[in-house]
């Protein structure tokens, strides 16, 4: 992703001190262009639960660099230690995030294969670069995939702007580089298609305001911000001509947890007879669980509904208070839409059926251990 | 309705001076209490197209004293012309609304019975107290109808609190007294019936946060606000019982127009076989249009989307910048719901499915005049 010309990942190793792993603080964006180093696994927590970082694929490569820094600063012998414990609370930081679990897993087993005597620091090196590294090629995959759906509406439109309804941020900034549901409106542009995306604001924390926007525009993509209110209307009026989002976790079976709200547009999407696609490396498929409804949502702090910041007058980020003083707000970041209202999954390996048997028939690798689910 | 222990309607002729007439500047609300005077018609149109009072009943309240107003303020010979121009500028000043129209015809009509001679000021006068009047009393028949189908409810439940889920502000500060919505639910209260609001923030304008939650505090009732985008996930997991809104301009075969959003939430219920209930008093009724997608929809600056203001830390409302610089945002204020997500609609004559032949049958008198319909 190019930033005034200048070409970024999320996230990435100091090239002179691989203890410094930086970030963007995604909280000062789009107001402040802020990098911030993590040189511990508490920098790492820190970092994913207070949403310094956030999106699936970012969540699952902050992930694999906070388990490689538990494990450099570890004694030599303790580094088993430190893993199995940086696992555990990794793995509480963020329950949706299904990226997580699955970069935390994928170090734990890589440095499980160091026999007596071997790297264990430079295996968890490594593995985290691998992530991080297959992050970025799948979502690239994925926009090849995607281009496609969006050509084929440009085909219909004789060239008019394919309009792109998006929620939340699974952009660049939700991945190392890319994005899922934006990689192939990136494809599509790259390859001279007319797009036009409205952003749903994305309330409570306004990802599609302060990420998705910015995103985009720093692309040079035509975009405009809508309340997350406005999608269905929109719909209705034939202003959407598809919809793409991406996942923090999705069954095997094709249903899909993504931000709070995402059913609600899925909702509308079949009801207006407009596709809804949902974009996803396979890392965030939950090959254990079959039913939606058992995905573990997260539960954050009413005050992110109570309180909003963004820039004040003064030039500096401000919070004002929304609500009465004695009100209370229930906060939840995550919906289930079914597998049934999903036109289909755009994986780095094309596009699937959300069903348990496309899915299976396209990762039979994946599947392969999962007698018991 | 109660502030602090002192009645108050929302909209009210000074005892003094009959040319002041007293509104509450809702945009200060739930921050600051504060009292504004309208001396002319320019203040009462400045009052609907700025939002200081919004909400179908009291816009048609406020309509009908502006036009008294501009009775009052007219030379005694061109009170005819002062009311023609009044109307035409009111009826601009927010298309969706169809209390406005409505109240603007009635004082109209009222004041053409006036004889050569006659009091055409004292007519004016009259009929904007009896729309006030009106509002007040068929909003507090809503309440009594729409009470039990509260009451069904918490029957089935064992007296466990009902849950209802309401979007945008349709209560006291919407109407003149009770509300439409929040009717319902102020009677259950009063029957004794246990009941908890889920209030949606309504973006972009947050009317919920703002004055919903602030309007039931008042009343002791207890609620939790929720971002727009919850609703569904909410009613998935079975916390919501049934969904209450009010209506800004509905049809006579049932379509319903109300605050951006309020589509996505009958689509929620409908797939979750949750009951969803439009209440309105018959000034809101279309009797001229059939169908939901010719009714205007009003279009809002961006600036609504790309700023929000709030209490800040320094005890002042500040206004807060969401966007960066360069995002545009596209700002509709209502949606259609059609009347096959309606369950039923409550009026001050009865609770009515919504279609044509029901609401006909309902109400005979006011489709008499509608031969060309």
């Amino acid at each position: 992703m190019q930033i005034n010309g200048k070409h970024f990942r999320t996230i990435w190793v100091d090239a002179e001190n691989r203890g410094k792993i930086s970030i963007l603080d995604q909280r000062q964006l789009p107001h402040h262009f802020v990098i911030e180093h993590l040189h511990c696994l508490d920098d790492a927590i820190t970092a994913i639960r207070d949403m310094h970082v956030r999106g699936a694929g970012l969540i699952g490569a902050t992930a694999g660099f906070g388990m490689y820094l538990a494990a450099i600063n570890a004694p030599e012998n303790g580094v088993d230690e430190a893993l199995e414990e940086a696992a555990s609370r990794l793995n509480k930081s963020r329950p949706t995030a299904r990226n997580l679990g699955w970069a935390v897993e994928r170090v734990l087993a890589a440095v499980r294969t160091v026999r007596a005597g071997g790297d264990k620091k430079k295996q968890a090196y490594q593995t985290a670069c691998e992530i991080a590294d297959e992050d970025a090629a799948f979502c690239k995959q994925i926009g090849e995939h995607g281009r496609g759906l969006i050509e084929a509406i440009s085909r219909k439109k004789n060239g008019a702007p394919v309009n792109i309804l998006t929620h939340c941020n699974a952009g660049w900034l939700a991945f190392v580089d890319y994005g899922s549901a934006t990689a192939p409106i990136y494809a599509a542009r790259d390859a001279g298609i007319a797009v036009h995306v409205w952003v749903d604001e994305t309330r409570p924390w306004n990802q599609g305001a302060k990420l998705t926007a910015w995103e985009l525009q720093q692309e040079g993509i035509a975009n405009t911000l809508i309340a997350d209110n406005a999608g269905g209307h929109l719909m209705q009026q034939g202003m959407v001509d598809m919809v793409i989002v991406g996942s923090d976790r999705t069954t095997h079976t094709g249903d899909v947890a993504n931000k709070i709200g995402t059913y609600l547009k899925a909702l509308a999407a079949h009801d207006n007879h407009i596709p809804f696609y949902v974009a996803l490396p396979s890392s965030t498929f939950d090959w254990e669980l079959a039913e939606g409804a058992k995905i573990p949502i997260e539960q954050r702090s009413g005050d992110e509904i109570l309180w909003i910041s963004g820039m004040g007058h003064t030039g500096k980020i401000e919070s004002v208070r929304l609500a009465g003083p004695g009100t209370q707000a229930l906060n939840f970041s995550f919906d289930i839409t079914p597998a049934r209202l999903v036109s289909a999954l755009i994986t780095e390996r094309g596009i699937v059926q959300p069903s348990r048997q496309a899915i299976h028939a396209l990762f039979p690798d994946k599947v392969l251990s999962l007698s018991h689910a």
